[in-house]
C-alpha cells in the first residue's frame, strides 16, 4: 500500500485503534493564551502511550499485516519513539519485532524498547549502519520494515490524531499547528482536516538546525531531535506540498522557553519536537484567526536532559544569574556579598572561587555566583547592586 | 454552613463546578503498574486549572456566597495552592480576592496570584501573622474568609474529584489513595465514593516529615509542602475517622522518586504532595484488592525546585554517581581517566578540582566527578575500573 491514503483509510485506522491507543485530551491554556495574544489549545499527545503519536501508524501498519507477515516479524531501526512504537505495537499484536539501533545509542531507549518485548540488535556506528543491517533481517527472513512515515499506512494511521481534533476542536476558524520531521504526522492529520474541517489552517513547524522542507539543511544537534530528518519522504511532501498552509521554523532557545512554560504552567512534560509548536505559536509565526491548536506531539525526553533544558531555560528568561566577581582573598568578604544578595530577596545556587587565572591579583579570588532571580529586571538590579557596594562584576550568563 | 456536607451537596457542587472545573482523565500507568505488582490508574488532577485541586472547593464556597457578601469581597491567608484558587475562583465569579501572605513567601506565587487580578497584601513573618491580617480584613470589611479546608462548602467541592472517579473507575474492588494535609479534598472524595462506589477503599497518605493524622509531629520541611498542615480540621478529621480505611506515610525520598518516575515515564509535572499517593502505592503500603488509583492532586513546583527534585532522584536511583580522585598533578592523568570512563558509556557532567584540603599529596589533586550512569550497576562497574586502574575512589554520592 503505498499510495495517498483517503479519509477511508484514516477512518478504518481509527477503527483498528479503538482500544488500543488512547484519545488524548485538549486544554485550552490560560497563561499560554496570554502570552501568545489569542487562544491556545494544547493537545496533549505526550499523554498518548508509549509518551508519543507514533504508535497510531505502527499500530495501523502491524495490524494490517497477513498471518505470513505476522510470523515473519518486524524490523524498524529507529532508537527514538518510532523504534518504542513498532516494539510496543508489536507486543500488542502479539508479534516479533526487532529493533536496530546504532551502537551509541542512548541506554534508557534501549532498556525501553527491551521493556517492550522486542529484540534489539546494536549495529555500526550511525543510523545509516543500523538500516543497513535493518534491510538485511528483512531479506533474510521475510520480515516487515515499518517504515517511521514513507507508508501510507503509517500516515493513516498518525491521521487518526485529527479525527480526534476535528471533533475537539471548537467550531469555527482556527489554526492547527503540528511538527513537522518526516511529515508522516502532519500528512495524515492534513488529509483528516481537509476532509472534516476544511476551514482549519494547516501550520507544520521545523527545527531551524533541521528544516529541509524550508529549504535550510542540517546544521548538527538540536534539542528537537524528533523533527530531526534529512530527507521528507516522497509521499509525505506530496501530500504536505498541497495541503499545509504555511511552514515556519523555530529555534532551539524558542524551543526550550516552550518546554518550561508547559512544566511550569501546563504539568506536561514536551520533548523538544514536541514543544516545537507551541514555541511557533509564541513567537507569532503560525499566522490566522481563531484558536490556535498546538498538537504536542511527544514528551520522551529523559531527565537528565530536562533538568539541562530548564536550567537552560531559566537562564533565557533571566531567572538564572551567574556572575564573576573579583574580591580581596580575606574573611568577611563573601559574607558581605551574600548578604546584599539575600537583602534582594535572590536565592544563592552555587559559589565556585577561582585563584588562578589572568587578571586575578594574588590578593584576590574570584567568585563565581549562580543566583536564582525573579526575572531580568531582578538581575539587573542585583548586578547594579554588588557593582554600588565597590565589587567588579562580570556577567558571564 | 458548618455541618457534614452529603452526598447531595457533592452533587450540586459538580452542578455549580460545570464549564468552571475540569473533569481530569485518568490514565492506566503501564510501567507504575508493573513496579507496582498491580494496574496503577493516575488521576490526573495537576492539569486542573490552576495546577491543583483547590478551585473545586474554593469555586463551590464563592459561588453560594449572598449578593452582600459577593460584594465585600472574599479573604484568603494562603500562598499555595489554596491562594491562587481563590484569586481563581473570584476572578471567575467577578468579586473583589484579597491574598494575605508571609513577606518571605515566593514571588512566583505572589505574582501568579496577581495574574488572576487578587490583590496581594504581604504581611508579617509566617502563617500566623497573614491569618491576623487576614482576620482583621474580615473584620472591617465584612469581607468572607475562605478555609483551605475546615468548611461543608469546601468538602462538597473537592468531592466532586471524587463523582469523577465513581464514574471513571473500572467496576469492581480497588483502592483510591489521596493525599491527607488539612483533609478537605479526601473528605470530599470520601463522601463521595461512600455514597456510589462504597466497594472502593479509600487510603490517605501524609508525608512522614507531617503526619499529625498518624500521629507524628511536624518536623521542619517536606518536599510535599502542600500536605504540610500543622492541624488537620474537627470537621475533616470526623468525616477521615469514619469514612477512610487507613492512612500511611512516606517519606521525601520515596516521594521524589515518584516525581521524577511521573516526569519520565507518564509525561506529568507532579508537586511533592500530588506524586505522594503514587510513592505510597509503589512502596506496597495502600494494601487492597484490584488497581490502585493514586490522585495526583496538583503539579505546582517551580522549576528550580524540580531540578533539584530530579537530580536528587537521579542519584538516589543511582543514576548519578559522584567520586572523588585522588591523582598525580600531571598531564594526561584526567584524560586517562576520563577514557576509562567514555569506555563504560557513562557521562561526565561536571569535573571540580580541589588541590587544598586534608589528605591531598603536594603533588597531588582530587578530581570530584559527577558522572551520568544507567543504573546502581553501572556506577558499582564504574568505581571497580577507576580502582582497577590504581585510582583512590571515594564515593561522595
Amino acid at each position: 500500500m503505498s499510495g495517498r491514503p483517503t479519509i477511508e483509510d484514516v477512518q478504518a485506522a481509527r477503527e483498528r485503534l479503538s482500544g488500543i491507543a488512547r484519545v488524548t485530551p485538549v486544554f485550552t491554556s490560560e497563561t499560554l493564551s496570554r502570552l501568545a495574544g489569542r487562544p491556545v489549545v494544547l493537545k496533549a499527545e505526550n499523554l498518548q502511550r508509549t509518551g508519543a503519536f507514533k504508535i497510531r501508524g505502527a499500530y495501523n501498519t502491524i495490524a494490517q499485516l497477513s498471518e505470513e507477515e505476522r510470523a515473519a516479524g518486524v524490523v524498524s531501526a529507529s532508537a527514538g519513539n518510532h523504534g518504542q512504537a513498532v516494539a510496543w505495537a508489536a507486543r500488542e499484536a502479539g508479534i516479533p519485532a526487532t529493533i536496530v539501533v546504532p551502537e551509541a545509542a542512548p541506554m534508557a531507549k534501549v532498556e525501553a524498547a527491551r521493556g517492550y518485548g522486542a529484540r534489539v540488535e546494536l549495529a555500526g556506528e550511525g543510523f545509516d549502519e543500523a538500516a543497513a543491517v535493518a534491510e538485511g533481517l528483512v531479506a533474510e527472513r521475510g520480515a516487515t520494515f515499518v517504515h517511521p512515515f514513507e507508508d501510507a499506512r503509517v500516515i493513516a494511521g498518525q491521521g487518526t490524531l485529527g479525527l480526534e481534533l476535528a471533533e475537539q476542536l471548537p467550531a469555527g476558524p482556527g489554526t492547527v499547528v503540528i511538527p513537522v520531521g518526516g511529515g508522516g504526522l502532519a500528512s495524515g492529520v492534513a488529509i483528516a482536516l481537509d476532509a472534516l474541517r476544511p476551514e482549519l489552517r494547516l501550520v507544520g513547524v521545523q527545527a531551524a538546525a533541521c528544516a529541509p522542507l524550508a529549504g535550510r539543511a542540517p546544521e548538527g544537534a538540536t534539542i528537537a531531535d524528533g523533527i530531526a530528518v534529512k530527507h521528507p519522504g516522497a509521499l509525505t511532501a506530496s501530500i504536505l506540498d498541497e495541503l499545509l498552509d504555511d511552514i515556519v521554523v523555530v529555534d532551539d532557545e524558542e524551543i526550550s522557553e516552550a518546554i518550561v512554560l508547559l512544566l511550569e504552567r501546563s504539568k506536561l512534560v514536551a520533548e523538544g519536537a514536541g514543544a516545537a509548536p507551541v514555541a511557533a505559536v509564541l513567537a507569532g509565526r503560525v499566522g490566522g484567526d481563531g484558536p490556535a491548536c498546538a498538537v504536542v506531539a511527544g514528551g520522551n525526553v529523559d531527565a537528565t536532559t530536562l533538568n539541562s533544558v530548564v536550567r537552560y531555560g531559566l537562564t533565557v528568561s533571566g531567572r538564572h544569574l551567574v556572575v564573576a566577581l573579583l574580591i580581596p582573598d580575606r574573611p568577611g568578604e563573601l559574607a558581605h556579598i551574600v548578604s546584599l544578595i539575600a537583602a534582594q530577596r535572590a536565592n544563592v545556587l552555587a559559589i565556585q572561587h577561582h585563584r588562578e587565572g589572568r587578571n586575578i591579583g594574588v590578593l584576590e579570588t574570584e567568585a563565581e555566583l549562580t543566583l536564582e532571580t525573579r526575572d531580568e529586571e531582578h538581575s539587573q538590579l542585583l548586578i547594579r547592586e554588588l557593582a554600588d557596594a565597590g565589587f567588579t562584576v562580570r556577567r558571564l550568563r
